[in-house]
């Protein structure tokens, strides 16, 4: 089970004025407040601007990895910033994200198979995000075929069947749970991504939700969360979830964490 | 989705202290505070000596009801107690609880079909807990049988599937779980309750294993939860499981509760 830190966004505020100032000490501070929480890996985005993204994609990548020793998931709209940060990266990044949607698949194939790393793909295809499980599992199983077709190995490939916020969309958690259930049993060896923190959005106490969600989303088969890590015991009830569902034997990890002070 | 209180439990040294003092205000006061947090009902159990269980169930059901209108859920080992209690109980009383094992059976059978209230059934049969969720499932078949035989109502029956401490048993939650679907899908009306607290027993940080037990089962189709309701978050993470799984149309019930400032 991975916890991508999603902290790291130029789509939040404190971050972009960060970015834009070159801020070392925050990032650097950002970067290793979400891996003494856990994170496995850290998302960057760098997006403050219309002209420097490239730039200040990879000077992101460079300040984290110099206090930080977990991989990054480069996370751009831009096929350009992307390459430019992998080839700054130290080790194997994630690349976020590759989609159905044709242009952007295309711009990013050739990067995802040059660079050998993980890549999560969106069940978004031609015409938008599908309303039902059947029809995410369907975009997923396109994706994972192109990509493999390409020569991407499958266990790199992390699906993520898109949640909505259950304020907008009565069943938008349930149509999610259900895409992760049909991943898992259908194409067996993908793996599977939850950007949990999207089911509460517009609800008070979010944290709440995204505890529920990780929970269910472990029953129905996860492998990774991007998430905020911080304080909000999301870990700390992903590693209960998975105690419940037989997942961590003697309660060995659950212990571990605890004993270390980390749990909560 | 009920809500049943189980603080006033004389197996607590503080409650069995206030039971063989006769502390009305303890007691009161702990009735008053689970209902304000959310109960829906309130499990009461007096067997703090081993003379005056009767006497004792009997003022602590007066003493509760004097102070809180839910109705009680009568928990005692004793058919004697249970009857003495549900005699001065006002309203439709739960009876806790009725099992496979015989001589519990027959001595509270004639009991549960006069009173007319809702009762607990535990999936324990002649042999004990059974290993399975097919076994658990048997043993629930065969009791519902034999309540709707002597005239008790299914929606009455609430099954307890039994959850045993995953610190001891590796596949305590999954086993209970499963016997939850199973019994929804296979004995359509019947209800059924889940002791939470058990799951985490002897394991730190219980809370977290209560929680994510709850959304668990929220989602194998519980009906009702025993629990400690009391500042936990356990109402607060069930009500945010609803509404994931699609069962609070309009966050309606979620956003009342935060706005009434109840919800954590």
């Amino acid at each position: 089970l991975l916890f991508i830190g999603e902290a790291l966004n130029a789509t939040r505020k404190r971050v972009a004025e960060a970015v834009l100032a070159h801020d070392e000490e925050f990032i650097a501070g950002l970067a290793q407040a979400q891996v003494e929480s856990g994170a496995n890996y850290l998302d960057v985005n760098a997006a403050a601007s219309n002209n420097d993204e490239v730039s200040d994609l990879v000077w992101m990548v460079k300040v984290v990895q110099g206090v930080v020793d977990v991989p990054l998931c480069i996370d751009s709209a831009s096929p350009k910033a992307i390459q430019a940060a992998c080839e700054v990266h130290r080790g194997v990044p994630m690349i976020n994200s590759i989609s159905g949607e044709p242009m952007k698949f295309n711009a990013l194939l050739p990067l995802v198979t040059k660079v050998k790393g993980k890549v999560i793909a969106l069940c978004i295809g031609e015409t938008g995000i599908p309303k039902t499980a059947q029809g995410r599992l369907e975009v997923a199983r396109g994706l994972v075929e192109r990509l493999e077709g390409a020569g991407v190995e499958r266990e790199d490939i992390y699906v993520d069947p898109i949640v909505l916020s259950v304020a907008t969309e009565h069943g938008a958690a349930t149509v999610t749970l259900e895409t992760i259930t049909l991943i898992k049993r259908d194409l067996p060896g993908v793996n599977t991504i939850l950007a949990v923190s999207n089911v509460g959005f517009g609800i008070p106490e979010r944290a709440l939700l995204n505890n529920a969600m990780a929970t269910l989303a472990l029953h129905a088969g996860i492998d990774a969360f991007l998430a905020d890590v911080r304080g909000k015991g999301l870990i700390a009830h992903a590693m209960a979830a998975k105690l419940l569902l037989g997942q961590d034997p003697f309660c060995g990890k659950y212990l571990k964490t605890y004993r270390a002070g980390k749990l909560m």
